[in-house]
């Protein structure tokens, strides 16, 4: 088999994969927006078979024999080429899948189906004692995992892998350290401060139909294509890249809240963008798809944070909120607004939190996360430890396990290692945005033209368009010209709540 | 092997082959109802992978010797046990699947893809010059198909068994010539008989939402299970059984006409009762699927005309119509309101025909199609033949092929043998209501009260938990006592048209 052939079967099985995966991908968008229930159990197995049918893709030996003969060729060169990149990330997902044994692979599947619909009910029922056997089992599984895999420093390290590529337990937990020592003290300030956002403005009546004209038209207004996408209603949000030209995102309207879906639908189109711009060409291959689950975060948060919390596009946006909420809205200044939606307070769930506390709720999952791999924390012991942790974060004790440790999903499903990209993403996303501020001078008054085209653009041939080409890592420094720091992020967040709160840190 | 072993297999074959294909339908559900424009490209790749993944399943070798270890296996008898009927339908399918060359089925994929493109164009330019070429390719590649799967007696039955197994040209030609010298002098007695429906009242105004309750209410009372389907808006409406718990009637709305949609989903929810009504444990099986298009239209006709239509059906559903659309129907009595939805008219489109003239529209088809796959017709000749026999079932020549023979996409996408279960449908309807209505005296009070429950449960018990156990004609026997007959449709016009057109034949 010469290189040439190799590389076109290789290609063509990626791709051919990758489609596989997105018929996937259309049944659980359907799943969670309109399937009936009584579909569930088929829909069920109609995942199940092509879970399998793609897990036999992506271990076939033919893989390792393609992969074999174009190793060392001309298409590994040079590194960033599409060829290389294609190559380097076919290997990567390889090794991974078929350390893992098929035994092993089933077997999380089946103990964290069962884990999940049993940690539903202890959530509710603030039971961790009945979860606490099935949280055993998914860490003695990931453990088990970790070692398949291998790794170079810590086992948490291959965890992370498969989130993150190319990051290390060692580097984010000195990221997340300095974060936390910069976190502390504004944080303090602000709660200090005695000012007070009148939040209750955001919980007046908002019409349903009226949100999603405001929501959809802030999408298409941000850059989020409707002809090559759409915006539905779920339970619980997200995004979904099924392939190129459809890209479908989803939120829930919540009639006494303005923010779950506003903020929500520009998150999720802030996702949207990234899949939207990713190479159709390279549909199914390393250049065509996410860098990481940090660089796609960060495009979420880009949106919902730095952009849609921004005084320059409330000051576009804001006349219309009134126009459509005068109810709600037409006795409130921009200012209230603006300090209503950027209100600073320690709580307990991390999907309510804000912009200053929200990485504290992740640096708190990822050290226990951390300690459970490698053995140091008992799974009985969780509890506990959350708790300590929690009160040294934000002086506070949550009072329920359902307010603690019990309120995420992603350890019941098995996706341990998944936390950190969160604050990954908001680091990313601030570091990108001081970037797109030097090369994009004025972008501010874009903003309030209600014309966000030049930073979409930026973000699409910096970013969306470089698809998986490099790690997240080396992305990163090639846009911003230096690795992932914290000092973007802070000094947006110093310079945001400095003024609101009128507070100097 | 032994028999137990390959049974097993089998079945279980079976069943992940249409859990696979039910993957595609869902996609192809979406395709029509929620695919933003832009994904069409990336959803034809979706389909076509599945569309492979499907026939490779269907031709595996494995399949043959699977066949072969339980066939004269005590599996095989009695001949309607559930895995007596399994083995043959898996057998009829894999010996077609085959003897049909992959070369000849890639042809057709590719020859109807474009020849629908090429089709959709003419119809609108009314030329049918420009589509020749590609009707005769299908033709040609339609007879390749009927030659390689081979025949008893004509080429067309071999078309003709994909759609409606069992049947045969010679019997059903028999039927049908029955059926028009019956029908021929029914309608000329209308049309003679100078009575005029006021139709104009269902040009009203009628609200789409409105429409949409009302069309709802009207599935559900019939029986059709909302926690296990779904309603939603398609261009050209159809029902897709995605699988046990799922399926999805789809319908579109005329502001300016009752008929499309109310009729529409009263035909798509017959055909949703029976998926709903096949029984899950034999899904992929024979036992759990239908037993052939033209039981399935017979569901669907069933409902939208022998209940739909009905006096009893209105004197129950005519005061909530009346109700919902005042403005259009406050003034309309409910005898002036019957015979407009039962108004019979020569018209050229088939679609729109009502019960007295559709007949007449599929034996033309059934005739042209024939002459086409045994060659005595060419396809240039097929807009003189269409025209000619259009005059003499109805007196009109078309002014267009677009108002003839290029009104239909069957023939396009390779549905040639595929006509003649519509007619097959309305007469199983009519013999299937007619034994009910002995079986279960009193229905019209039934209906009149609003109650559809005993129609609902005796078409389940009778025909859709059979499936396919036995073939259309052997379950018509069953559920009947006879064969298919014209008589009981033939009664059923009769008794309607006399009273409504006061004529007598």
């Amino acid at each position: 088999m010469n290189a040439e052939q190799a590389y076109a079967e290789l290609v063509q099985h990626c791709k051919e994969t990758a489609t596989l995966r997105s018929c996937a991908d259309l049944l659980g968008w359907d799943e969670r927006t309109y399937l009936p229930p009584q579909g569930a159990s088929h829909r069920g197995e109609q995942l199940a078979l092509l879970a399998r049918l793609v897990h036999e893709r992506l271990t076939t030996p033919r893989l390792g024999e393609l992969l074999t003969a174009v190793e060392g060729s001309a298409f590994t060169h040079p590194a960033e080429s599409v060829s290389a990149a294609t190559i380097r990330e076919v290997r990567r997902t390889y090794d991974r899948a078929v350390k893992i044994p098929a035994s092993l692979v089933q077997e999380l599947a089946r103990v964290t189906t069962q884990a999940q619909q049993v940690w539903q009910q202890a959530r509710k029922n603030n039971d961790f004692a009945s979860f606490r056997p099935w949280l055993e089992k998914v860490v003695a599984l990931k453990q088990q995992e970790a070692q398949a895999v291998g790794f170079a420093t810590v086992p948490y390290d291959a965890l992370l892998d498969e989130y993150e590529p190319g990051a290390t337990t060692g580097e984010i937990t000195r990221l997340f350290a300095t974060l936390r020592r910069e976190l502390t003290p504004l944080l303090q300030a602000i709660l200090a401060s005695g000012r007070q956002a009148r939040a209750e403005i955001l919980a007046r009546e908002y019409p349903v139909d009226r949100q999603q004209t405001f929501g959809q038209g802030a999408a298409a207004a941000i850059g989020f294509r409707f002809d090559a996408g759409r915006l539905d209603v779920t339970t619980h949000p997200f995004c979904s890249g099924i392939g190129p030209g459809d890209c479908r995102i989803t939120t829930r309207y919540n009639p006494h809240h303005l923010n779950e879906a506003f903020f929500g639908i520009l998150h999720e189109a802030g996702h949207g963008l990234y899949e939207q711009g990713l190479d159709p060409e390279h549909f199914g291959c390393a250049p065509g798809t996410a860098a990481s689950l940090g660089i796609h975060e960060s495009q979420s948060r880009l949106w919902e944070n730095q952009v849609g919390r921004s005084r320059p596009f409330w000051e576009h946006f804001y006349p219309r909120a009134q126009e459509l909420f005068p109810q709600a809205l037409a006795d409130v200044s921009l200012a209230v607004f603006l300090f209503a939606i950027n209100e600073v307070k320690a709580s307990f769930i991390r999907v309510e939190a804000d912009e200053a506390t929200y990485n504290l709720h992740i640096i708190l999952r990822f050290e226990l996360e951390q300690a459970l791999i490698s053995g140091d924390l008992k799974v009985s012991e969780v509890p506990g430890a959350w708790n300590e942790k929690f009160r040294q974060s934000f002086d506070l004790t949550p009072p329920t396990d359902t307010l603690g440790c019990l309120q995420d999903i992603h350890w019941s499903g098995g996706g341990i290692g998944y936390f950190p990209t969160y604050t990954l993403g908001n680091l990313y996303a601030a570091q990108f945005m001081a970037q797109a501020r030097q090369d994009l001078p004025g972008l501010d008054d874009d903003f309030r033209g209600g014309s966000f085209t030049r930073l979409t653009g930026w973000l699409r041939e910096k970013i969306h368009r470089e698809g998986h080409r490099r790690s997240a890592g080396a992305l990163c420094e090639r846009v911003t010209g230096r690795p992932l720091q914290t000092a973007p992020l802070m000094a947006y967040l110093k310079q945001k709540y400095e003024s609101l709160y009128e507070v100097t840190v």
